[in-house]
């Protein structure tokens, strides 16, 4: 019964889904004498923990009594915005806790956990924990691995071209353009280079489905997007923008922030990212900064809309640098959708 | 019900699948008092064409008079390897025609049908027109274009490379390999540029299910292969070969025939193609080659092999050369299928 009761806390989680940044989805149920007496999730960041809305949820306090709490992740241990969840499963008189997934925050990591068992309380744990960590891919990977997920998206010809040379260039259709819009808000950051910023002049914003706006990550050593005060980076101020770049500037936009690194690479830009909370990242070219990414290792999935078009000739490609390459990177987990007039394929880094 | 006999029709034509080379597929059913009392197909070309068959596989000629001849092509007017059908249903006392698609092929054009229409047979056309067109698009497109229908074939890395610059690349597994082989028997000749043939030192043949052995095209215009009379191309003499080159070369193994033009262009080559009887060219590159047919506008169809792997850098790019590009082509009738650990995406230029 347990995968059973796990998998209604896993259905309850998703309904904080892309509310809850910069905290993981979380749902539980609790249940008594074979029945669910409550549900809860964690709805927005700043709210009730899932335990603690599953608690809220009861009847009567008595019902809690020798109960089960069935939890997909490791309840907390500190305060937050919210008190220590393990308190409020201990003073409910809650007998057993179940849990899908340990958390990974070194905040609560096995913290929760160890209290509740010297407490008496009967802890299991690994209940569903695949799809209770499927839950939250973006977070755990950001305290797993201390740097956010990269994602490297392109959009292509036929073969393997993402522009005309210098030009901007529409490939995806208004209906694979509407699903990037909402793809985006499945990440906390945008990542562009200075070109495209240029020549494409984009808003760089996400569907809005998320509570929280996709922080606009551009790469410009040199600086030149400061040149083009008129772009709309600039003049749409409905999200963050962080500007990686060795040129001083000043009398930005208040949205605007412009981080100098001491060296310009790949590793000190997910730092500086990590720090700022950033989980995730969607990086959307162009060809150089993908190949930048390429190189340093510090990417983890290529997501790629191949569109039905053609340009040929010196049309720009994909992913390409003066870089000397000496061997095939060979991915995993390849998987292809028809959206639009578009193919999107996409493909994890062998782990 | 026309089309319930002439859909068995072109069932019946599926037998010489591969087979009939340069003729087209071609079944017939004969019917008389609602019951099919033939059928045949065209198995092999030297064979007796499907009307005659038919008529061969009835039990008796009496049978056979007043009948009806469902034939997914024009009865032949013209005599070639065998005599005019024409005369056969003549002959025969067949009182009624019915036909799938008129034949483009200007030996017999209509002049089968108005034959036949002279000598007060009743004949009915255009059943299932579309379905009997498709079981020849190659032989159509050739008498109704006067050139070879061009396919376009690449494999590529999700970044749009061909290579490791300079070097064999392997980019497909085996099972995509093996479809590759057997796809190349739908097509009469191969085509491959130089430097393709010099760094991968190739064979060039399907998998051998196709009864004409597919003529393998080499563009060459310095004589460059010459030089390596080691290449598999040379030692391999199980399918012709032509080099188009204007290098001059003497003492060549008999299977390979080298052709100089006035004007190296992709028109001409195609031209050539044409008189010797050619219908459909699989074009695997390399990236200039597809990039000189993409800018000759004298290509039909793009099959693209898109292999779960990064090149980046320097890798050769798809469908690339210095020609300036203005502009995007958008591409009709875009479809996938996977294959092996490839994804197969093909789409057909706009007509």
């Amino acid at each position: 019964m347990d995968n059973y009761y796990m998998s209604q806390a896993i259905a309850e989680a998703k309904k904080g889904f892309r509310q809850t940044y910069t905290n993981p989805l979380v749902g539980a149920v609790i249940v008594k004498d074979n029945h669910v007496i409550a549900r809860g999730a964690h709805l927005q960041y700043g709210y009730e923990h899932a335990e603690k809305n599953a608690i809220l949820h009861c009847q009567t306090p008595e019902e809690l009594v020798d109960s089960t709490l069935y939890v997909t992740l490791e309840p907390c241990h500190h305060r937050g915005k919210q008190p220590p969840c393990t308190q409020a499963i201990l003073a409910a008189g809650i007998k057993k806790v179940v849990v899908g997934q340990l958390d990974p925050n070194p905040l609560v990591a096995g913290k929760g956990l160890a209290f509740l068992k010297e407490e008496g309380i009967e802890v299991v744990t690994g209940v569903l924990e695949e799809e209770a960590r499927g839950l939250n891919p973006h977070y755990n990977f950001y305290y797993e691995n201390q740097r956010p997920y990269v994602v490297l998206k392109q959009a292509v010809s036929l073969d393997g071209k993402i522009a005309v040379l210098g030009k901007r260039t529409a490939l995806t259709d208004a209906e694979t353009n509407r699903f990037v819009h909402d793809e985006r808000d499945d990440y906390q950051a945008i990542l562009v280079g200075a070109d495209t910023v240029l020549i494409d002049n984009p808003r760089l914003l996400g569907a809005g489905t998320s509570l929280y706006p996709i922080v606009r990550v551009i790469l410009d050593e040199a600086g030149r997007v400061f040149e083009r005060q008129d772009l709309q980076i600039f003049t749409d101020d409905s999200a963050p923008i962080l500007i990686f770049s060795n040129h001083k500037v000043t009398d930005l936009p208040s949205h605007v922030k412009v981080i100098d690194l001491p060296e310009f690479s790949i590793a000190n830009i997910l730092r500086v990212l990590y720090d700022e909370k950033i989980q995730s990242v969607y990086v959307e070219g162009g060809a150089a900064v993908h190949d930048a990414f390429l190189d340093s290792g510090l990417w983890d999935e290529i997501i790629s809309y191949v569109t039905p078009k053609l340009i040929g000739g010196n049309g720009k490609a994909a992913m390409s640098s003066f870089r000397l390459v000496e061997e095939v990177l060979e991915l995993q987990d390849f998987s292809c959708q028809k959206i639009g007039n578009t193919i999107r394929l996409s493909a994890k880094r062998r782990t």
